[in-house]
Order: C-alpha cells, then structure tokens, then sequence
C-alpha cells in the first residue's frame, strides 16, 4: 500500500457543515495550516462510499485522481495536471463553439480602479462585498485601492467607449478567458474557490433585439457543450431578480441535477440591456445619424464545470470523465513476466495501435516499476473511459480484454477489430453517460402543490421540484429562508398554467424549479 | 479621413524619457487620466516615420493595427483582439512544443502569503520591491498580506513538497499559463507591463544533471520558437551574476536585436540548483534509499515577445507579422462598382479559395461600406502577409494582383496557380523576413576593444559590441554607469582568447555581448 499513496499524502482540508454540505476549514485569514480532518470510513482505494458521505466523496475523487490541492492561501486551489488537461479540453471545445459564431478573443487587466466599480449602482452592490483590495504597491500606498477583478463588465465598458463610435464598430463580440476573484467564506474545490478560471464574453450591439438574440444564443451554446461534451443534461432558463446578475436587466442559466440530486448552476448568460452603456457614457451613431445608448451581453463560465463533470458521472471507484472530454481516453495495459514475454507482448500492441495516433487520446502503460493491478486502479480512479490488457496468453488466443469504466464492462475482443470496437465502446460510454444523468433527472423531477410536502420532500430524497410562485420576493425570500432551497429556474416558453403559489396561495401563472443547490 | 481615424480615438499616453526611451506618463497612482502627448510628423497611415521618432513608431504601429491600448489602471494593458490572436498563434506553438519535450500544464494560485516570498533569500530580494499586495479581503483586513504573483516559484515549490516523495514523482514537468504582476515605474505596451501574460515552467529533477540538461532543452526550444516562427534570430548564453534571476544558481537568455540596434531579453532559463528544494523542503528518496534535495528549473517567455515581433520586422507602413504567427495569412479584396460585378468577381473567388479552408488562415474582405483603397490600406497596417485584389478586368485577364507585405512587390499572377503561388510567397516571406534580421545583427555587432570607442558608438550608430570583460560585477556596474549599456549574455561554449577587460584593462579570457537594452 505504501505504494498506492505515494503522492497522496497532504489529507482533504475539510470539514461538514450543519447542512451537510462541506467547506473549507481555518479562519479566513489563516495561511498555510491544514486540519487533519476526520476522513470517514474509505475502501481500500481511498475513496468513501457515495451513500456514507457524499462530500467527502467528492473530495476522495478529486485528491485520488490528482484533480486540484489546496492552496496556501485559504480557499485558493492548484489546478493539478489531471484537473488542468480536462479544463484544455472543455478550454478548446467552447473556444472552437465561440469562434464559430463570431467571437473573437482578447485580454482586460486584472486590476480594477474601485471607483469603476462603482459606476453602476446595482454592479458595486452586488461585488463590492466580496472584492480583494491591492492597496500597496511597489512599497507604497496607492492613492486609490485597486479591485482585483471579480468580473470585468467595468472595465470592459471603459475601453469599449474608446472603441466604439459607429454601428459600424456594432455588434463587437469579444471573449476573455481569465481568472477572477470573489472572497468567499465556504468554499469547496472546483464548485466555489476564492480565485477560479473562467471565460466572460462581453458583447455591444446596436439593438435591444440583438442583444436579446446573443443573450441566448450563448444560452444554447452552453447547453449544447453541457449535453455533448460533458455528458450532462442541464434545464436552461430565466433566473428570478433575485437571483439575476448585478447589473443585468435579465439573467440566463444552465442548471444541472447532481447524483446528490442538488443543482448545479453551471453557466450564465446575461442581457445587460443599457445598463453599463449608459453607466460608461458608451454611445453609438446609428445608420440614420441618431447618437444612441449600446446594448450590451456578457456570458461566462468557469472550472465549476469541472466540478460538475466529477459529480455527474463519478462512482465509487473514483474519476469518470465522459470521453468527448478525456484527456486520456484509452489505456493500454501491458501484461508480462519475463522480459521476452514484455518484448513480445509490445510489439504486437505496437502494431495494434499504429493507426492510433489521430483517433484516439491514448497511453501505453509499460512502467517496469509497477504492477499490472495497481495500473488498473490508478487509471480507473483516473477515470480513463476505455482500459485494454494484453498479455502472454492473448497473442495466441489472437484477443485482448477491454473494461469499459462507467459500466466496468469487461470483453474479450479480436484484436483485428480493437481500433473499432475502442470506437464503437467510446460513443456508446458517452451517450450512456447521457442517457443515465438525464435519467436520474427525470426521474427525480417532481410537481407538488402542497408546501409542507415540498419542504419534507426537499429535505428527504430531495430531487428538482416544480411549484406555482406567485413571482413575488417576498414569497422567494420565505421559501428560501423556511427550506434552505432556492428558485433555480423559470421557463418562459412553457405554456401558461393556472395554479396557486406554493408558499402564499395566490394567484400564479407558471411553475418554477425549486432545489437545493450548490 | 474621418472614416479612417473612426476607431482611433485614444490618444497614446507616452512621453519621451531622457535616454530617448519612452515612458508611460502620469504619476504612479494616478488612474484613468491621459495626457495628450505631441503625436509628431505623421505620416496619413498615422503612424510616425521610425527616422523620425522610433518610440513614437512603436506606439503608432500599436494603436494603428489596434494591438493594444492603454488600461484605465497606470502600465497596465489592455490586449486588444488583433493583439490576443497574435499571443493565441504564438502560445499554441510553444504549448505543442512544451508537450512535445514531455510538459504537462498546471494551474497555481494568483495569491502568494508574503511569507512564502520570504523563504528564499535572494528571491525575496530580487521580488518584493516590485510586489502589489492585497490586503484587504471581503471588506476585512487581512492578517497576513497576500503577494499578488510576481513569478510562482515559492507557491509551486510548496506544492511540490506534497507532490514529491519518491524518484519515481522525478522528473516533474509542469508549466503553467498565467498572469503575472511586477510593479514597474516605466512601462510600455507589451515590452513592460505591470501585469503581463506568460506561461512559466516549473520543474524538479533527481540529479543536478538533468536540470542542467533541462534549462539547456528550454532554452533550444526557445531559440527554435523564436527563430523559424517569429522569423527573430536570438543569440544565447548565459548571464552574469548581476542580471541572474533572483533565487537562480545560472540564468540563460535568448536575446535579440531590434530595428534600432537595442537588444531584447525575449526568454530566460534558470537552473535554480536545489535553492528552492532547500527553502521549502522539498526533499525525495532516491533509487538506493537515501534523502536528497530535489533540483530545479524555471523557464519563462510573455506577452513580449509581441514586442519583440513588432519592433523585429514592422515598418513605416504598419505591423508586419512572419506568416506562421499571422493570425491572418492572406486576405482577398474583391473590387467592383455595380452589383452584377461584385456578384461576379465574388463567384470567381469564391471557386479560387475553395480549397484554402485547411491550407491558409484567409479572410475574403467583401465589406460593402469600405472602398478596396481603405480595405488596402487597414490590411497593410495589420501586417496581413499577402493581399490579393481582383476586379471585372482581371476576369478576363485571368489573373489576380498579389502583394506581399514586408517587400510591397506587387505581382499579377495566374488565376491557375493562385493557391501555389501564395504558398511559396508566404514561405518566402517567412524566410526573408528572418534573413533581414539577421543581417541587420550581422552588420551591427563589432568587436571592441577600446572603452572610449565603445561609449562613442554606443551612444552614436549603435549595436551590439563585443568586449573583453574581466567577469567581476565592479566592471559591469561602471559599464553600465558610465554607458548605459549592459551586459547582455555570455556563450560559455565560444572557445577562450585572451585580451584585456574593456574597463579595468584587467585580463580577459572571453568576450561578452554588450549593448542598449529594453
């Protein structure tokens, strides 16, 4: 075993909260200290039991399959190899979708005057409380504090009154991929770090319907990457005022149901109508000569979606990452026992996977100084999709074994079919992956009327509720406070519905999604 | 002129600094305020002959083919897209390159406890001067400040000693993309910013060797990326104690020379021995058993190498970007005065570049509400490496006008042959552009061997200098004193001749490259 946990030595920093949800422990000032927290009772890969804990499942996974580690500073994390290749997958595949429409990529500073900050009223309001502030520089005092960027709306529309004058600069579609800030108190690897990855685009148009029209063509563009690259059917729709951006006139997300049947906002895309044109002076002279207010989108989303990945798809065996997505999507393993056996062994899987190089993202694992069993768990933890063994007694038997990581599915295959039958295993585990997550969804999606059945039922099998809400706050504010749930969205293309609000019994026109959420 | 100037709008911020260098203006801490500096002699492309004024050329050519701009926030910048698509060519080659030689990518944290920095002597030394600190968070101060990355060798290293146990973790290959902070006094677009875009390798070895053959490895790969992508021929060597990067045990450098004869620090590689392993403990059991330190790199290129490109090959016309980092190879302006020939001409390109989808990054500029002189001209400040035109006489003719952008020539060609006949100019093009950089190296760097010469031709046609030097840091720092000129690298590999040190007139047993840097 000393082995196995070799470079697992620093423990999970980790304690549960009252609600069972898990954050970060130390004070927030802390620096450098890790508890050694209690870490359940585990198999003998390292990893609790889903149904024992499922927190604490979340961080075996990601701390098993080398995902991210805590930083020295409280609630930062370190992107670790395995984490940071899944996030260049999902990088490119959004990059290649925004490219496609029209977008275009480029770079706004970290640092933010805090007097830009607040120049939009709802804007300030909503960050301020979570900004780090760099008041010192170069050994001195600044005569203003800078923001460390939590968001960049302000200073993008900064820049965009110098660079547009004319429908002629209209629509400008930019993108930036950056990392971000936002103080929390709770944090958690991947789902809510103080410093996270993301990609904001921040687009100006000529047109309220222009606007609304990329608004939501980002919303698609996310859904589609979450249902075809991630394996991860999401519901998409409108976030009450509540819960919308600070500064948008409308906010649209990408929610998900996690194992843990909670939700997950994995994305954003918001219609920001006049409002930091007008905060920014940024103005435009239309085609009839007219000098008008720009409108304006901004769209992002984050190494969150890492953190889903892992809690869509996982077990309790470790990783499993959808293949679309794989930084590694085959493992070959090698068997021998003599080296004769090693060289004969290799070079017939040399021969196999010659053709290999432009299909498939695949590894030979031919390390002398371990053993076949202990690869096995190391790439399934990992969350490599295919694993193929090949020893002594298959070359004559002109076969090899394939296991299939979400099903654990093993074949015996010819070895004059193993490029397609890789191929055939590969889409068919993606689409499983699918079919299964959009399954649990379904099947733990429910319509209540009775509010104290929904507050019973959120708190015991959970799952994602549809309730009437009258569309009032005060009643949001209730619901929330009296179930620790929240309101993740409404769909405004669903034909109307008579019914009463959950929490009041007023009148309501539409249902609306309710669950706990991450 | 005013359709022209349409998207130019902001001013460049900049004053000339005593030495004939340029500066940003303000104050350090003055924020979103811009002087309105004297433009000079322009010519109508607004872009300042570089006889005239070369520090107001670099300027121009940045604002003219809308690279960069000016951030509210005093030396920062911000990339615009035609600049950020430059950095995505370049940060793809290298990446490939970097995983080619076995690198895997990694994220660290923004965040830094200060003290961390302090762990390493020298480093601190080198680091804190140039730090901007957080020290407020979520409206709290903080209880110990937080270092905004200057360079990530402390947090890396703290991670590294969970990461490293046995000399099975070795070696450690990890580079990471990033941004970065230093508090500059005298910035300038892309050449030195406050905070700037790089990518910073961090790895750990068993043996002193293979760090040593590790820096050496960088360092190829970044006189390779330099030299057949960015068409920029570098010497390297080593630098002296003095220029060393602080933590470093040797640091070696790629250097260049610009257009005005001053040299260019475009990359470094530093064997940094076991200074960090020591300072964070980070130690490993070796094969027989025993305990050692681990060895280690770190290797750095940025968003200068963006300035480097500009100041390597632009010219009085604009930006003039090598083909293989040209976000846009070639672009085709069609010409026509009615519809039914814009329909025409179109139906013909559109047959000509049918095939170019995987051959060329192209763009076919049908824009109606630009005349084709505009369109020209936007294209050749852009640095767009071939131009062809094509209007109703060349349908008849045959053939297109080709224009190539670093010599002007202007070429009418076989409709036949348009795809090979691009091909072979943008080869050449990549070609002669680094065969003119090199002679101008060539024909601009002299032996010396008197003091008084070297200042007189220091401050006169410029250059860069070969001299005797008696490697002791009194001589380099009265070399620099008295010319402002430094010490650029060392080639430990050149053979031994003796002579006497340019300042003291002490023995010498090697020459080293002195000259004017950025």
């Amino acid at each position: 075993m000393a082995i196995f946990f070799a470079t697992f030595t620093k423990p999970t920093m980790a304690r549960k909260e009252p609600d069972g949800q898990i954050a970060d422990t130390g004070n927030p000032y802390s620096i450098g200290v890790f508890n050694y927290a209690h870490q359940g009772k585990k198999m003998a890969k390292g990893i609790t039991k889903r149904s024992e804990d499922y927190s604490q499942w979340y961080l075996d996974v990601i701390a098993q399959a080398k995902l991210a580690d805590h930083a020295p500073v409280r609630g930062c994390m370190v992107i670790r190899p395995n984490g940071y290749a899944i996030w260049e997958r999902m990088q490119a595949e959004l990059d290649r979708m925004f490219k496609e429409s029209g977008h275009v990529n480029a770079y706004f500073p970290l640092f933010i005057p805090e007097s830009y900050l607040k120049k939009e009223a709802e804007h300030v309001e909503g960050f301020a409380p979570e900004c780090a502030m760099v008041t010192h520089g170069g050994g001195k005092k600044l005569e203003e504090p800078l923001v460390v960027r939590p968001t960049s709306e302000t200073v993008v529309w900064s820049m965009y009154k110098d660079w547009i004058q004319s429908y002629r600069d209209l629509p400008l579609l930019i993108n930036q991929w950056a990392n971000v800030v936002r103080w929390e108190m709770r944090t958690r690897l991947f789902l809510r770090t103080m410093e996270f990855l993301w990609q904001e685009g921040h687009t100006a148009h000529a047109t309220a319907e222009e606007a609304q029209e990329e608004t939501l063509r980002i919303l698609g563009i996310y859904k589609r990457f979450a249902e075809e690259f991630m394996a991860m059917p999401v519901l998409t729709g409108v976030k009450t005022e509540k819960e919308r951006f600070a500064g948008a006139i409308n906010t649209y997300a990408i929610e998900a149901m996690m194992q843990d049947k909670r939700a997950l906002q994995a994305g954003t895309s918001h219609n920001l109508g006049q409002n930091f044109a007008k905060a920014f002076e940024v103005m435009f002279q239309s085609e009839s000569g007219s000098r008008e207010y720009v409108w304006a989108t901004s769209w992002g989303v984050s190494t969150r979606l890492i953190g889903g990945l892992i809690m869509s798809h996982s077990d309790d065996n470790g990783l499993v990452v959808p293949p679309k997505l794989a930084p590694l999507q085959v493992v070959v393993v090698p068997i021998w026992k003599s080296d004769d056996e090693k060289s004969a062994v290799m070079q017939k899987i040399d021969g196999l996977t010659a053709s290999w190089k432009d299909k498939f993202r695949y590894k030979i694992d031919d390390r002398d100084n371990y053993r076949p069993g202990w690869k096995f768990n190391e790439w399934e933890k990992q969350g490599v999709p295919i694993r193929i063994e090949m020893g002594p007694k298959d070359l004559e038997s002109g076969e090899v074994v394939l296991v299939r990581r979400d099903t654990g599915e093993k074949e015996r295959i010819s070895q004059d079919r193993i490029t397609e039958e890789t191929e055939t295993r590969l889409t068919a585990m993606q689409q499983s992956l699918f079919d299964t997550a959009l399954a649990l969804r379904e099947n733990n999606t429910f319509e209540v009327d009775d509010y104290d059945e929904l507050k019973e039922r959120l708190n015991g099998e959970g799952g994602f509720f549809r309730v009437h809400w009258n569309g009032k706050r005060d009643s949001e504010d209730r619901l929330q406070a009296e179930t620790k749930a929240t309101i993740r969205v409404m769909n405004p293309d669903e034909p109307e519905e008579a019914g009463k609000c959950i929490v009041t019994g007023e009148p309501s026109k539409r249902r609306v999604v309710v669950a706990k959420a991450y």
